[in-house]
């Protein structure tokens, strides 16, 4: 089984530059495996940077690189020791592998080990080819009502489930999210599911703001025509909403945040400035406000996948457009554009 | 404003006996107070229980006891201190009123404060009458879209929402209740609004399974044809539920429990059986069950006004029958004939 | 019982100017009240600070105010409604006064009720004067073998209560403080008696790591000798310490601040830097570390006497130096000038 | 590396019957894998139990099988992966060997994982014989000033811990452990450790309660001269303890359990009854108690052995004698014996 194979494939050959094309990979598979038949492929934020910035911190894109890790797909081969998946199980897959046995991964927070290797982050592959092999204990079987399109956005969508969880939200409580981006509407969808009465979304994008609107318990908030003040407090008088998801990203909105969250108040930090922020200790701590960051997430894929098949999540309305794979440079440069009005563009693997 | 009023009423006058009558009440009003006239009463099932036994535990109806707990009505004064309310707001109430500065109360667990006084639990009178006192910390305003009816549902839909607290609800979280009375179906909604994917609904009364059944995400499980262990592996495979709400007071459903959870489950036992029920602490250890009990709710009635009003909860389907208060006597007989089909009975006061 | 009295007291003038006469101090005592005489009251950095700059934020001494806030003493009259306090009971004071009815104190948050009056905090007076009334729910027995010196150290100890219970620690944590300042060390103390095995305390003023060092469990970290990073990698290896208590209100403490901590550690703001500090997100996001912020102190006291009752925390080593009432001037002026070896300067009253 | 060993051991041959003898046991050691050279194993109620009854449970003794699981040693080889660990380390091993990649071991529950592999037993050889290869991540080095005696008592502390942790103690808070066997003064020396101000240890042997009242902190209680419900007034009046260990075992215990508990206390069930017990729920209720069900630990040895080190545990006045492993049979007679006076008996391997 230590086989090699060469692949058909997207690859970012370097910062601008992508080319649809054969390539060598990797694809030994282990008792502990599966290999997978790639259906579709979502595009992501950080797929779109590798390929106009070739790079993102500290990681760089140094040699041709398969794009692509939100994934779903079909199970065509298992592993020895493989007990809960089967040959033709529709699946999707996450994208961290761990080392199962370092001291993160051993206290069952996996997403925290500092040597997890993760698809398309350099110098590891992504999904963007027909065929990959992962580990069993990372692939999850979709129920028959889940397509492989909406098996694909679970990936995205666990990482507002992580933001979700750590907001330990109490049922019926208000939610409040800043940035209307495909985070923050993953976040605001995750936040209602997850026990939000209303989730508040404030953003200057109209466009974002529709599309946030069309599910029910959003509240669109508009900062080019109010204030955040002005809504919380429309909702909750001068007590302030249970819980914050910063998903902006932006320096400015820490400034007096504490006015918009009650006492003992929780911000869930999922956006990422790129510098630090100015915190007024002082002022949170006059509420003891809690800070709490995430970073992608663990455990999400049961608990995302029962809610997409139990109906109370539905992402299909953010898949903005599907793309063929022979067409996987268009959508590329699609997603690069970055409309207001696209959350997300997949891509459709050729039924080989 | 020491005032002493007599007032029409609901009084169960002994064990089996009711009458509509006049009665003398206590209504002084302090600064803190506001005075309410009463819209909409549910009968729970402890007010029946008054009627047809006379007691509940250590609590026996010795004088003649105006009945009802479960109400919702308008403000017609408020007290000196009062800043929250307005005379004309349409509120519901929380009929436990605790001391304010008992140890349970300052530490925000004022419903296990041993001197609460509570509505329509003897010598306490209950509010099956125009006009009654209290607390405007206890009082809670109901938005334009909630009405009457569903605010005098909130009392037991607070029940619930107590368990579905407890129950620290991870986002997706199945959810497993069992007995589909009235509280059991307030628990699954609960539940689900709380976070859960899916509850399975457990019970041999197929009357009681149609009622939770319409709610999505319930899936109800006839005891009479299937078996828990089934449902529940059907569902999570050979992992368990994540949370199991024991709402059926039954003593035989403790025995091997902890087959139906995943390891670290959470049992919330709501239903009180009559008698010390035989649990087997070894079993429960191999999984590090956790068990928690609940007592009424405390600083439920915002969350629980917010997600009915937000249209995440409707509670009307679960508004059997209305009956005028001048048929009151005859509603309670219904009630306490206890048609498998009846969910709530609610009385509505006359316009006075 | 409306009286009103003239006491002598110790009095801030205005900013620099303190004396000692006679002030008249509203005196009713309510029906949940006692009347206390005072024994010790200790000299807090905010009576300092009123002192020598005459405001501390937003509160500012425009009237002559009586300072302290830090007091034990003996209880001379209970109110009607008092069951379990006693004259003749030694006892310690809460010096924050919440509404019991808000909505802050409903939760158990009492310490976050906007309207809580403070001792010394303008313009409520504060204790350094023979007698003051005060509600019995937060006057505290004080056990035998606690002493009245012991009893006014229980405020400041509760601040450091307050830090260790947010931290959640699990028991052999590892703990590091930022700065040895009284609070740092109140800190330490309390993160383990709390549970720590060990702690951390990092300072550059030798004599403050002398006192912390005195305490077994302590590991002082000299600064002008030594970096975090070694000290915390000497302990921890490459994983980082469980919990980080920043007590020293520095801006510059908080770069780089995720490599002190494990993945998912916890950091508590004590120190309340006087502006806005820059924090890096995205770096804490990595380890998904948790900021949270502390405002004085709720449900502390009955824990904190305890443990010195018990013999787990022993507080009289940090009695630096204690002044009979008429020298209270002296005692400010000592404290005013912030000798590093100066942990807590206590004012003993006369015994009237 | 594919040895197979023969080496001296204590075995079970069957119920009843020991030999010190040559044994054939597998020791392939993998990558991460290190070889450990024993050097002291206490003795387990569970290895007596063995002994004595040739089963616990559905665990039965059928084939002869190695004794001892509670040990320390000093590490002789290291596979090619380890990296933490080196040869010449002295080390305490957690004797549970999980699958790594199960759903439970990856939640970081891995104590809970159905397929664990423990050591002594069936049909898994223990310890008790001079080499072992263990997994490195379960296998943690010993500071300088922890003896191998004290390493060898991590194992059963780690019981202790793993209640102590699970209690979710906030510092100050008082204990009370029912039951003054080995696990029941290991529960109160952790909950000590882990921030009780007090804990009383309740029985009704005084020599066990000698030994437990050595420990500052501990207040006995003999049950042959005073009720708990005294005790626990006289301490707490009638509020009630936080938190309470059954680790007892009797049945007895759980009849008006709640009175000796807090509004919201805890009940951590460490002792394990033979069959199930009573436990009325109703009653529970009215103070919202919670039961926490323990199986032994997961990632308890690290925080331990910090306990153990700091000087904030010390263990070795449990030790109450220590046999030469010639003696090992003898050391089992005296354990099989009881005595009240005895908590653990230790045995010492030959330096070979």
């Amino acid at each position: 089984m230590q086989e090699q194979s060469s692949q058909n494939a997207l690859v970012l050959e370097k910062k601008g530059e992508l080319s649809i094309r054969e390539i060598d990979v990797a694809s030994h598979m282990g008792p502990d495996d599966v290999r997978i038949k790639i259906a579709t492929v979502g595009v992501c934020g950080s797929d779109v940077h590798y390929y106009t910035h070739g790079r993102i911190g500290p990681f760089e894109v140094k040699e041709p690189m398969i794009l692509g890790h939100e994934a779903s797909g079909i199970i065509v081969a298992v592993g020895a020791n493989v007990r809960d998946l089967s040959v033709g199980d529709r699946v999707c897959m996450e994208p961290g592998v761990p080392q199962p046995l370092s001291r993160a991964s051993r206290l069952g927070i996996y997403n925290l080990d500092p040597d997890v290797r993760f698809w398309a982050t350099p110098p590891i592959h992504g999904v963007l080819t027909p065929r990959v092999v992962h580990p069993a204990s990372l692939t999850f079987r979709l129920p028959d009502n889940v397509s492989f399109a909406e098996g694909a956005m679970v990936e995205p969508f666990a990482v507002g489930m992580q933001a979700a969880s750590k907001a330990e939200i109490q049922p019926g409580d208000v939610g409040l999210v800043l940035g209307a981006g495909p985070i923050g509407i993953m976040v605001a969808i995750a936040a209602l599911a997850g026990g939000c009465s209303t989730v508040i979304v404030a953003d200057f994008a109209k466009p974002k703001l529709e599309i946030a609107g069309q599910y029910p318990g959003v509240i669109p908030c508009d900062l080019s025509e109010t204030t955040l003040q002005e809504v919380v407090a429309g909702l909750t008088g001068d007590w302030g909403v249970d819980v914050l998801f910063e998903c902006s990203g932006a320096k400015s909105v820490w400034s007096g945040i504490q006015t918009l969250l009650k006492p003992n108040g929780t911000i869930i930090a999922v956006g990422l400035p790129v510098e630090a922020v100015p915190i007024d200790i002082s002022s949170l701590s006059t509420k003891e406000i809690v800070v709490k960051t995430v970073f992608r997430y663990a455990h999400q894929y049961e608990r995302a996948i029962a809610l997409i098949s139990s109906g109370k999540v539905d992402l299909k309305p953010l898949i903005s457009a599907t793309y063929d794979f022979n067409d996987a440079i268009a959508a590329f440069e699609r997603a690069a554009e970055g409309r207001a009005s696209d959350v997300k563009i997949q891509i459709e693997m050729p039924d080989l």
